[in-house]
């Protein structure tokens, strides 16, 4: 059984400050649990789950502590409408060791506000190879419950960084910098590249103008129709779907 | 002020059969308002909005019913969390007649459920100047508040088409079916198409069988990393980006 004090515990890492404080982040699911027990079990820190949950995967959980919960527990400490069977709390990664921005393509993101959205370019860089996602600071929590479930796994292979944009692009200089932008070169007359960093703005006000400032290469989608902009998720996969380079690993 | 019977009946409009019943739909906030007094004046059966939204937007709204209200009525009558100086009932397209699908690519959703995923996907088809998407019966709701507020005014200029999609396809044969599925050609080996229905699978199970043993060519992205797949409607976007013959009006 679940104690009260324990309950509330769970409940606190919705949000932000407790989550920082604790170093913890919150993962539900059957799917996305399973996943992160395989890619990184050494960051799982307890898992909650109804008993036959942890009858089937207790191959997973060998070096896991595991609380069995009733269907109304699980509701308790749930931060989705409906509870999925299982609840794991996660050791946050390092979100401050930046990689080199050489020999790849970096993802930069000037105040991606919206979780659903940064969720969605989490598991868009993770499909497309791009080890690194420079977050800038007002960018949504990477931890927020809404971008953990949508990233669907993609968060625990995708290195996420939140840093001061504008001053890690400067240390940046021999990198070319790519931002999507209304004006600029359609994406398919650039072709593939081997490295840049791509940076994509805000939802509603596009990119900051000291990091325009900085961009070496303004590219954009061209439009056939009469729309006034994509979703920045869905630019940010129209674009790497263009730049990568198939041919190299 | 509005009365009591108004206020329940606006209410009532968040529910599907009674849009139905009443062939109506609610849009919200100054941009989608404005934009659909614009795109589809006649279409804006009436107009809730604070005094000072009213007065700058006279010259829009001198053939609409237009309905001062305060913030605490905006309050009740809103499908948002923060409602958004303005909300219309706008009355509903023609969601029946199918255009014909020669001569132009048309977008065909077999059970898109997520009602963020469709507005996004409407929203695209837009962009690209897709003049038709076709949905299959088990798809969300294009009068969803959600949908249309994702939509952002791309509603109005896409014809959105319900009906039995199986059966649709068959009366379609002499247009080639693409698919977006796991195991297919690279979509950039394919080429601009003048002509073509591509059909987007549902967000868990993709596309169903009776459907898929439509298609005349299986298409894919390329995966470079480890992610399982991406969100139906960025596969959407980049599919498209890839398929649209920009030598053509």
């Amino acid at each position: 059984m679940l104690s009260k004090s324990k309950v509330k515990y769970i409940q606190t890492l919705g949000q932000k400050k407790f989550r920082e404080a604790e170093g913890l982040f919150i993962a539900e699911g059957p799917k996305l649990v399973a996943e992160l027990l395989q890619v990184v079990p050494g960051h799982i820190s307890a898992v909650f789950a109804l008993e036959e949950w942890l009858n089937e995967h207790h191959s997973l959980l060998t070096h896991v502590e595991a609380h069995p919960v009733t269907e109304i527990e699980l509701e308790k400490i749930s931060q989705l409408t409906t509870p999925n069977q299982v609840l794991a709390l996660v050791k946050q990664f390092d979100n401050e060791t930046l990689l080199p921005a050489k020999n790849k393509i970096t993802l930069a993101l000037d105040d991606i506000r919206d979780p659903g959205n940064l969720g969605t370019i989490i598991r868009i860089a993770d499909w497309f190879g791009i080890p690194q996602i420079v977050c800038s600071r007002h960018c949504a929590d990477v931890y927020n419950s809404k971008v953990v479930q949508s990233t669907m796994g993609s968060i625990a292979r995708v290195h996420i960084v939140y840093t001061d944009l504008e001053e890690w692009l400067i240390q940046n200089r021999d990198v070319t910098v790519y931002a999507a932008m209304l004006e600029g070169k359609p994406v398919h007359t650039i072709g593939a590249i081997k490295e840049g960093i791509l940076v994509i703005g805000n939802e509603a006000q596009g990119i900051k103008e000291d990091i325009a400032g900085l961009v070496n290469e303004k590219i954009t989608i061209p439009r056939k129709g009469s729309a006034e902009s994509l979703n920045a998720a869905v630019a940010t996969g129209i674009l790497l779907s263009q730049l990568v380079d198939y041919s190299t690993n």
